[in-house]
């Protein structure tokens, strides 16, 4: 990812459109913080979509002495240095920190929905995600799978609804699992070549689109020790990964694979590619983890709009403490705003 | 692993026996280079279980001006200043760099039978080997499964094979797989409560005699992604790791998990545990050689004598060329003279 530098030359001329996540989380605690760094960090302009009285008792909470400024997106990037813009949703949060309550529940949906409505009516740049409790969410009739697929459904356009692919971003290395949140069983069972195939797709359309990378270089991981060895470790390369690399390639993606998990991540390995195709979960997110725990990012790729996320969770054990640590959220709206120049 | 540091502060009174490896490989390139570095690196005496002709063939291909010295295992310690000491095994490997000939293969095991025989007999402090290559092996006879599991049976008593037990070390992370080189597939049905356990035990039994870790922590991974989140993402961790944890920790052992394998792995969470054993293969192997690409040291556990080899294979495309890197070897030369130093 050599190739693709964390500040940008060019600023977005949008705000970003930040969701509250889970009210009883860290998601408003790293929001406060993260604004409180707005000029060190040069961060970009965004607005978190919640309601004012829930962010001033939080930031009276942690201690931090903000000023809050109630605005419409439009008037967001301008209020910005003085002010956190806060843009109303209409639904008020009243979880206690580390108290989830299913009571906020609509609040944090609504403030997804009007991300994604912000976003896709051009008053934001990206869409930013605060991590969301599924089980809360799901308590107050939620229905689907996480806030992804949620994120996806939002964005379906004729009753069709887009494959949402998951990366995990750090200026060191990309990586893109090709199956996610199932058992590893579920995943032997799910790895597929059509799989591969539309997976690198959009990994290769948006590396070029939303990253700038004209030509970019993938690197695909084998699913067995070794790569298979010849398939006398597991024959998955030969019949899974193989066939969707000659597919890669006659669509003129530059796909190389299927390579030895273990030896494609050291310091001198990364810098022969761009993003890293995994075949399941661990095999994506150890590397990733082990070399950025702190300021990875979690993008969807396969959108019609820019969404990052910090890639951790909601923490309640910390929530309110002025505790955590906002490093993965700046780097979300970091590369958002990125993401964002890059494309327009 | 911070406890353990590379740099003996005993040197152990016997030399190390290193095995020859396949001929045609870097082997013989790394351990010439190695010895050169003897005084730079303060390393620890070794001899090379090979012939003489052989070593001053491939010193000549390297352009290596080294002195060679004839010697019993008995004479190595003190020729090792001046001279790269070889004992003679009787056979002699002819086989040309980059060109593997099963015609060298008796060199190879003969090379392989006297390490045993010396570190048994007590002529040497520990074996470190040189890698070999199974097809040339196999094309002249050999009948085991892997150069591990070949000294294991060198090591049975009345019958009885014991386990070896690979371990992965650096300075940085010491990593065993329970699971090792089979497919993903036949990992998840090798898997077992009673192979953990057994496996823990001897981790814990030789960090403690053999790396002088009075109370060894053990990191277990999960085998799903987030650990399983409870039964959500698969149930081998309820039904067959914390059964074995539970086990494990009656026997006295400090054995917690089971971990996400992802975050068990940034530098902060590795300062926490003195070895992860982990599920398979490439949950082992992903970060340390993400970590410690250069240097990491493959030990074998469970076996009656100290065992160390670099953690590379034969890399027949740049034997003879000078181009060999010695960093793992040098590091397995030093790691087995700190464990014979501890054991002692």
């Amino acid at each position: 990812m050599a190739n693709f530098a964390l500040e940008p030359s060019i600023k977005p001329s949008k705000p970003l459109a930040l969701t509250l996540g889970e009210p009883a989380g860290i998601g408003p605690d790293i929001t406060i913080a993260a604004w409180l760094r707005r000029r060190e960090l040069n961060l970009p302009a965004f607005y978190l979509l919640g309601d004012e009285a829930f962010v001033a008792r939080r930031a009276k909470a942690l201690g931090a002495g903000i000023r809050i400024a109630s605005v419409s997106a439009g008037e967001a990037a301008a209020a910005f240095t003085e002010a956190l813009p806060v843009v109303a949703t209409g639904e008020s949060a009243t979880a206690e920190p580390g108290k989830p309550d299913e009571a906020s529940a609509p609040a944090a949906l609504a403030s997804i929905r009007q991300a994604v409505a912000d976003v896709r009516e051009g008053r934001a740049g990206a869409v930013v995600t605060n991590p969301i409790a599924k089980s809360v969410l799901y308590r107050s009739g939620f229905r689907h799978p996480g806030h992804t697929e949620y994120l996806a459904e939002l964005a379906a356009k004729n009753g069709r609804v887009p494959q949402p692919v998951m990366m995990l971003w750090s200026p060191r290395l990309a990586v893109v699992p090709v199956t996610i949140h199932v058992s590893l069983r579920d995943a032997l069972a799910q790895l597929t070549s059509e799989l591969i195939v539309s997976t690198v797709r959009i990994v290769a359309t948006e590396l070029k689109s939303r990253f700038g990378i004209e030509r970019p270089r993938i690197a695909i991981s084998g699913l067995n020790p070794h790569a298979g060895e010849d398939g006398s470790l597991g024959h998955e390369e030969q019949t899974v990964i193989a066939p969707a690399l000659k597919a890669l390639r006659s669509d003129g993606i530059e796909a190389k694979g299927p390579l030895p998990a273990d030896t494609m991540f050291h310091e001198a390995a990364r810098s022969t590619y761009d993003c890293a195709v995994c075949m399941y979960h661990d095999q994506a997110l150890i590397p990733i983890k082990t070399v950025a725990f702190d300021d990875a990012v979690n993008v969807t790729l396969g959108l019609p709009f820019i969404r990052t996320s910090p890639d951790h969770g909601t923490a309640f054990d910390i929530a309110g403490t002025a505790k955590a640590n906002p490093a993965s959220l700046i780097a979300a709206l970091k590369l958002a705003s990125r993401m964002a120049a890059a494309q327009s």
